[in-house]
């Protein structure tokens, strides 16, 4: 086990009607509410109108259209609305999009150049206006980190930065909000907190066994759940599982202490959608067995063996090879009954952008201190089995 | 799954050496700082001048001797040392009777009335002294919540509170330190973690899928490193898992979403340890088996199948009641392996005061809203199974 500092200061709300608290959650930090959003779902499933009941005594501007895979000039938007009305606290109301966007407004409004510096130079960060959310996927885990991602197009970067002070205060976790989503959506997302998870799973750190236990329960949580809930969309045991394991899978447990090698697929992830703004967590499905299988070598062989038999369940047998392809096998097959689409050619991708991505990818983020140190070749070989 | 909040605050530094951290953190706090430790091992180990060779610019004043069970007197007495050395922080370097006491301290200082009554009303706490601490024992796992357990000699009361504000700001967490242990104090550390888990496993709870998944992940940490522990003291792989499952086990990451029903064997050890003084771990290690052995019934059996299968990896048979009397004798089995003293008789309990505690039990604490409801004298069958 690495050394680790580990810090989840968010207060969890967590449950039926928690949206109750909201008044009590605010109110520590002042009157002046930045109320921020997404497409407009918020209005439909009545959390807007509840916000508006409940905070009738705040003073309330909005920042809405907070896109998936969210941009820097909405950053910039939000950080000068909130410097007009001066804002006191952020309420983010949406999913791991709308928190992320808004973790980088709350850390840009005392800063004095652009905010587009502090994703690249996070240590910059210095005073804060708090964000506080209400989770309407679960997916990310942004709810409960101070990671933030966030696309600038003008340069075709999505970057993933580390915002100190920008945990979100408090987060109302309400299973219930999440019954009417899309169940591409649903799959989509529980394929985000498994990858969240298998990124930090798949390492070559030395006794990390109480972090990959903890890794293994997550995934076994997605991996019993999110059928559930596609099936049965108001199924209140599917839907808290799944939510609470978005928070768990990303809040530090599962990686603290396995900090030496950096992630694989996100990496690659980040370059499809900031080049094709697909669905983070289709990208990050259709990566992850591809990968697995680029990387599967007598070197990796014992890691999959323990995924194989800890996460699916899989009897020990002698030929370590065959079972750890039953484990990738069973990951694919999991997303396609899930009905993600799992080829980039059902997405309209095809190959001619494959080398300007891989390029990219490596150029981002160098994947030699990966679990298994990728080149660009390499990178382009996993994208092309995604075709 | 039930509604819950969850917020664990404290930072962690985690791994060799993080005590070079320690200026750095309690400088936040102010200059003057309370040391506070137990029988003066922490002079023999080298952390005692190692604190103050790091904090040569603070001014430093003492509470020592803090006693396994860590009594009102010693806190009283804290409070006054504070109140005369104007104390900014708290730093407690120890175990759980250190840290517990400390807690508290702190929330004492500015109460006026006398620091019982804030563990019979915790609500009461209100402008609190931060604390500190340097774990020496994985165990308890006060050094990442809120909760002090205290005894008052003159009413034979040890009683557990939750106390605000109190979870330490920061916790230094180095394996290394617990290498000098004895090794019944490693064993009983381990017992306590379990039972820390198993209190919060048992329960009827509908749902909490991945609560019971993290619970299961921890139980097999202890069952894998506690003897590795033992057998060789310095594995640095085995004090690592067994000191970062010491704080996962009681942060609320087992037990929120399952407060629906209390604890059964911690009620029945505070008795023990209040009328005996015996080790808290030990009298866990002794009652749990008994426990089990006494609540399986057709109602709670499949909830030791799990244990059976997920926990000890039995494979699964048809006949549950001989799968869980296999779990419950292993369990029994792996703490005479550790070297616990696994009845009351050894360490010098006779029949005489059974009746007394049994009736205490109940008085602190009504077990009727136990996972199996317990009477007065249910507790004294399970007692007398312990002599």
């Amino acid at each position: 086990m690495e050394n680790f500092a580990f810090h989840a200061p968010t207060k969890i709300y967590f449950g039926k009607g928690q949206i109750e608290n909201l008044e009590n959650i605010l109110s520590k930090y002042g009157k002046n509410v930045l109320l921020a959003y997404g497409g407009g779902s918020i209005k439909k499933n009545g959390i807007y109108n509840k916000v508006y009941e409940l905070l009738k005594d705040f003073n309330i501007c909005e920042l809405e259209g907070i896109e998936p895979n969210p941009r820097i000039g909405t950053v910039r938007k939000g950080i000068e609305i909130c410097k007009q009305n001066n804002v006191d606290v952020i309420l983010a109301v949406g999913g791991g999009s709308t928190i992320d966007c808004t973790k980088l407004i709350g850390a840009g409004i005392h800063y004095d150049g652009d905010a587009w510096d502090l994703v690249k130079e996070p240590s910059k960060v210095d005073k804060v206006v708090p964000v506080v959310t209400i989770l309407t996927i679960a997916a990310t885990g942004s709810e409960m980190n101070q990671t933030a991602v966030i696309t600038n197009p003008e340069t075709n970067e999505k970057l993933s930065a580390r915002l100190k002070g920008m945990a979100p205060r408090a987060s109302i976790l309400d299973p219930e909000y999440t019954y009417t989503l899309p169940a591409i959506q649903t799959a989509a997302g529980a394929a985000d907190i498994m990858s969240h998870v298998i990124e930090n799973y798949f390492k070559s750190t030395e006794g990390a066994y109480l972090q990959d236990k903890i890794s293994e329960g997550i995934l076994q949580t997605c991996i019993k759940y999110c059928p559930v809930a596609l099936q049965n969309p108001t199924d209140y045991e599917a839907r808290s599982n799944l939510m609470w394991a978005s928070s768990l899978a990303l809040n530090g447990l599962c990686g603290r202490g396995k900090d030496n090698e950096i992630w694989s697929c996100h990496p690659i992830e980040h370059e499809l959608s900031a080049f094709y703004d697909i669905t983070h967590g289709v990208g990050l499905a259709i990566l992850t067995p591809r990968w697995m299988r680029y990387i599967l070598s007598e070197k990796t062989v014992d890691k999959f063996v323990d995924y194989a038999v800890n996460v699916w369940n899989f009897d020990k047998s002698d030929d370590k090879f065959e079972l750890a392809n039953k484990a990738i096998d069973a990951t694919e097959k999991f997303f396609i009954n899930c009905g993600i689409p799992m080829n980039l050619g059902k997405l309209g991708i095809d190959d001619s952008l494959l080398e300007k991505m891989s390029n990219a990818v490596i150029a981002h983020r160098d994947l030699k201190d990966a679990y298994v140190p990728l080149s660009a070749e390499d990178v382009l070989n996993i994208l092309k089995m995604c075709l």
